[in-house]
């Protein structure tokens, strides 16, 4: 049974001292009632909501699986009365405007609460995180109409959201898609298409489905500057706003696929479904990325959560399973053997996987933070550092997530490898996170080449700036003093060379992504170090901090090297020889 | 579905070019009759089996799996036929021992064969590993008469065979068991326990089981020096040597697994079953070490031989899909897109598939004549250096294996993710092999616990000397020699502070694992570019060796400062704080 429990200990730390939060928002007005047992009472429910309701239901949705049958999709039972009390709970809300009924939180908290849901149930969540994202897209560009209609319903649970991008033909390349939309004379329009791969396209959990759907108007220009976006419901709102006649959207088939198995991916047939336009006529695709900016830190955060969630496995059995003995001679000479705990490389895995989530919540938090100061302050510089950090946060959070989960699976043995111990399905779930909301190489790609690049470094610089050196422990200054200069000195590199070779920021991109990430890392557990408080948690904290700096910042180096081979290496072979 | 084609080209490069086996073998009386013309024959013959009947029933396979009933196990319907067509080609017995019928092939050249079957088919192939290395080991351990009865029937594969270790107390530490073996009045044993995890432990496809089995003698001392080792056959042979009476062993369930669900995975009863013990009493464990030896290097071409499939998929994907635009400017104007190996990221991922596999193909290859020049010539340094090499080959290649299943199917995007490419079965398939066999922790602390430290580095710094910078493209001479200058100093390092710190080994052992494997592949492949010829099989082996040296030996330098950061960031965190 996967048991998950949130980190309740490591969030307040986080929150009250890391980020200093009492401090942060007291000069936003929109958080200034937000006080510290506030902040505790959400925690404490998302904990208990996630540990008690969405955990236990985990292994049996990936048992169960989703039921398609002519055109609906029956999520796993057990599925039902837990998205019951998520939705009741206000928890879609969280971070929602309050003007429509959302509970206007901070995104900084808000990471928190999705990191509990995704890493107790992530095929669970998905159901979650497709509406949260959606009303985010429809605050931002929505009508005034759209926003009364849809936000509260959404906010609510009663409603949920799909996003639908994907066709057979445009994957990562949405500028092929074809889907059609025509104007009616109402003012709505018509679509007919087909996508793919549409997460929560189709299930029985809430009373109507929101489809926001990018499609093609007549006449539209090629590529993605002919792209709109609509609002599909499954069921059209009737006068009262309530769910009147079915439209004519509906699932073909769902997938079969490796992991997050509770969670319905659905073939979506439009045939002349009503729409109706968010945003102008072709401006469709930067709308829809205000709601893929938001996946893909939930998507970062899918990952976080499946590192913490195979951590407490991992460590629970690596404390508990009686197997050979330390290399310095028994330590429970008593029992037939030690624990696994006496084993270095146990150790290894062990402490590898804490140094990536503990380091990777801090950084979800600073990007929570970053979009929380850029949407209540206005100030540009935090909006670029969002922006900049976002890639970053997919990428690096569940690249990381997927490993973590993999090393607490090796950490089982063959007892890992069997499904009655539920590693294997996270290592399942946790592997599409690398790939959907932009692959990772997509999202390597567009840090090289739209955050850096196209500003020559400058928000990167900035952002480096204010990291510093000051107030970390001396021992960590020096390297981390280093890895600053590593990280600047191959940015510089790469922006003098990008101009001349067309290829160098994609052959580039993924190393690049990593050393951002990792650099970025170091100073966060420098940072947690220094304020680690003197008890067994910030001993913990320090210790992890030594194992992070010791065996995996030194990976820099090898990033280093590998940025600045160029391009040669990649593009020399020729197509006809692969 | 997931087409196999064996890489026969470049198997005839390693043998003929870099190996020269037409020298190496003219020395060695039992292959002097193998001439290129059978080798041609050998690698032809398998790689229809392989490509024509394993391949096609891989994912059926997966679909299918395996079915329990009453004790009885069968396997998936289409491996039966398959499983025939191995069996009377007469594959399981291509190394075998020609006095009872096997045909005394070199191992160098039957890794290739074995590398096929894994690739084609890595679930069904399993039936067959697991009876070529009972055969080894009863060809090495067993008394005339073992021999004269099992092997001949072991290597037709009219019977399979199975090996019996791991209980749900003693995994890695196998000094825990508790099976008993009570001797009878003729000279047999009864034995009485329980294992778990028994890879064809019970299935349908031969008329026989030959389970090798470890259990303690009644009295024996007291952990590994108290294991014997004891034939229990499924079917008692009657004094023709026909599958008699039933014996008393059993099937009690067979593991639902994330992968290689094809492959029956027992619980095993043993309820007074007869056996006929191997070798002396107590010394059991240093029989099936035989084994367990022979199937680490057999694992190890399970991952290889995934990277290989992995890779033909991946790169006929990359070929076909049009998705987005080359960097420098449409390559297919007059197509909608451009296909994906305009992308250097895609590019990235390809060639790191195909630098880990090709080089990974050489060095089991190496693996593989270190053990016939040891069998053959009884040279006690080829004994040591294939002693040496075969925890690297087990772990590396597996390790490697894995991480290429895991690129291949992100080249892939979502499509990956989904059932139907059966992408996610390689991944799925390939997950097992770091983990069996001895987990890649265990196989790591092998290597430098017993294989490095205990004659303080000798074998390695011999091995080292053979691989020299002589006869290398003249570019690679300088990193070349930084690579073995890095890794003959971590060894001396190691081996300084390892009487000073027992916890070191432990702590380095990893990294050291992965710093030997680059090393050693660098070599290789930089003796591959030296040798490639010029035609574009020589081409893509030069620009994959460029690409070796530039984007994946630089991790050598992380791995150095990761290890001489010694045991203290491993070792300082309380057990409690995990």
């Amino acid at each position: 049974m996967l048991n998950y429990q949130a980190p309740a200990r490591d969030m307040e730390f986080l929150l009250f001292d890391l980020f200093q939060v009492q401090r942060e928002w007291a000069d936003v007005p929109a958080f200034q009632d937000i006080d510290p047992d506030l902040v505790r009472a959400v925690l404490s429910g998302a904990g208990k909501l996630a540990g008690e309701v969405l955990a236990p239901v985990n292994q049996a949705g990936d048992r169960e699986g989703c039921r398609w049958t002519d055109g609906l999709v029956q999520a796993p039972t057990p599925f039902k009365p837990a998205y019951r009390q998520l939705a009741e709970g206000g928890w879609l809300g969280l971070s929602g405007n309050p003007a429509y009924g959302g509970q206007g939180m901070p995104k900084l908290l808000g990471c928190l609460v999705e990191e509990m849901f995704w890493g107790a149930n992530t095929a669970f969540y998905l159901y979650g995180a497709l509406t949260v994202g959606a009303a985010i897209c429809l605050d931002a560009h929505g009508s005034e109409a759209q926003k009364a209609l849809y936000l509260p319903k959404l906010y609510s649970g009663e409603w949920s959201a799909a996003m639908d991008l994907t066709e057979a033909q445009a994957g990562t390349d949405l500028g092929l898609l074809r889907t059609k939309a025509e104007p009616a004379a109402d003012g709505s329009y018509r679509l007919t298409g087909t996508k793919i791969f549409i997460t929560s396209g189709e299930h029985d959990l809430s009373e109507n489905i929101v489809h926001l759907v990018i499609a093609r108007v007549h006449g539209a220009p090629k590529g993605t500057k002919g792209i709109s976006l609509f609002i599909v419901p499954k069921f059209i709102p009737d006068a009262a706003g309530r769910p009147g006649k079915r439209n004519g959207v509906a699932s073909g088939a769902i997938e079969h696929k490796m992991g997050v198995i509770g969670s319905a991916t659905n073939l979506m047939n439009y045939e002349n479904a009503v729409g109706y336009r968010v945003g102008e006529e072709n401006a469709g695709l930067a709308c829809m990325f205000t709601m893929m900016n938001y996946e893909r830190l939930a998507v970062g955060l899918q990952g976080l959560g499946a590192g913490e969630l195979a951590y407490q496995q991992a460590a629970a059995y690596a404390r508990e399973r009686l197997q050979g003995r330390a290399p310095g001679g028994p330590q429970r000479p008593e029992a037939e053997a030690d624990s696994l705990l006496v084993h270095p490389d146990v150790r290894r895995m062990l402490l590898t996987i804490r140094a990536y989530t503990e380091g990777g919540r801090a950084f979800a938090m600073l990007v929570g933070r970053s979009l929380d100061r850029a949407k209540y302050s206005g100030d540009k510089r935090c909006q670029a550092l969002a922006e900049l950090l976002t890639p970053i946060a997919k990428a690096f959070l569940s690249d990381k997530g997927f490993e973590c989960a993999v090393l607490a699976q090796q950490v089982f043995g063959g007892h890992g490898y069997i499904k009655e111990w539920g590693m294997e399905q996270i290592v399942r779930d946790t592997r599409i996170a690398p790939i959907y909301e932009g692959t990772n190489g997509v999202q390597a790609l567009d840090l090289v080449g739209r955050k850096v690049l196209r500003d020559g470094g400058a928000a990167l610089r900035v952002f480096v700036q204010e990291m510093t050196v000051d107030e970390v422990p001396k021992e960590y200054e020096e390297p981390l003093r280093s890895a600053f200069d590593r990280l600047l000195g191959v940015t510089d590199w790469v922006v003098a060379q990008a101009p001349e070779d067309p290829n160098l920021p994609g052959a580039a991109s993924t190393d690049y992504l990593e050393l951002a990430g990792l650099t970025i890392y170091a100073w966060l557990w420098a940072r947690m170090a220094q304020i680690a408080p003197d008890e067994p948690f910030g001993e913990a904290k320090r210790r992890t901090a030594a194992f992070f700096f010791a065996k995996l910042l030194p990976q820099t180096a090898a990033l280093d090297h590998s940025i600045r081979a160029g391009s040669g290496a990649v593009m020399g072979m020729a197509d006809e020889l692969f």
